[in-house]
């Protein structure tokens, strides 16, 4: 009977963490649908949203612009206060030491990414920034709706590889001509 | 010759170098005047601040108002581009995770600190985010008046324990005093 009980809670939780971030991949959908990596972000308080962002470094012209970066300031200026003790950040993809180091300083208390990244990602990936013995250590879940999170960013590089092909052969095309030409 | 002139810009830098120190640190007094922890931070190109900012966590109400995001915020907003390849950044403490790994997403060229932090600090004290194998490595250079920066970091703690004590002692004379009225 417990170990049901137990295993309605564990199933519960998985059940909230994809909802959530379902609404994290909306957000790295809109970061797409600008030309900026997919990249989405949701801080959760007692099963509320009150913090949200994507990535937007290209449009927005700034290296913070990152998506946890964006959601942790929106959590701290809607509850007042730096500390976000019971809130939770839910990110499509492994967050990078800026954010990680956000992440500790704001002291939140849950983790939740898609997937992983390699080249940056600082929960295991290149970096383990929360087994340090700094301030806070949050609780991490990965894996979450992987498939969905890795895809959108595989489908994101693969078109900006196709436009870049694209462009590159029309460049070619323009040159040949003026070599015939002049 | 050639040594002597070596010699000599090696000496105008460690002058520029306490110059913009002299600048973060007068930052870091306008956030001790404001009870917050004294850390300031210019970030500096072609030798002109375009960018600068002091801790302002508690007052702020935000875990990202650190003094180096707040000048490589409003250094990428007067570029107009998140890449601060050409510049420099000045910060009277060593820089946390969250500020190193904004340092290295921005591209800042060189990073000069004050006093080290074994606590947080991300340059080598606490943990080295400069020397894994990520997007960008700057250029370090540490202990910039240091004295200064050390010291005015101990003179505000001091006086923030004095502060609690004097509290405490407050609190404990209106306990006793209750305790023998009533």
């Amino acid at each position: 009977m417990e170990q049901n009980q137990q295993q309605t809670t564990v199933e519960q939780q998985a059940q909230t963490d994809r909802e959530f971030m379902s609404i994290a991949l909306e957000h790295a959908r809109t970061a797409s649908s600008l030309g900026e990596v997919p990249v989405g972000a949701v801080v959760v308080r007692n099963g509320q949203v009150i913090g949200w962002g994507f990535n937007l470094r290209e449009r927005g012209k700034n290296a913070l612009h990152h998506g946890e970066l964006a959601a942790i300031h929106m959590a701290c200026s809607r509850l007042g206060g730096w500390r976000l003790f019971d809130c939770d950040l839910y990110v499509t993809l492994e967050p990078c030491p800026m954010c990680a180091g956000a992440i500790i300083n704001s002291r939140i208390r849950r983790v939740i990414y898609g997937t992983g990244d390699p080249k940056a990602g600082s929960c295991g990936s290149l970096v383990n920034l929360f087994e340090i013995p700094y301030n806070h250590i949050p609780q991490i879940t990965s894996g979450v709706l992987e498939d969905e999170c890795a895809g959108l960013l595989q489908t994101f590089f693969r078109d900006l590889r196709k436009e870049k092909d694209s462009k590159s052969k029309i460049v070619q095309k323009t040159e040949d001509q003026q070599q015939l030409l002049f």
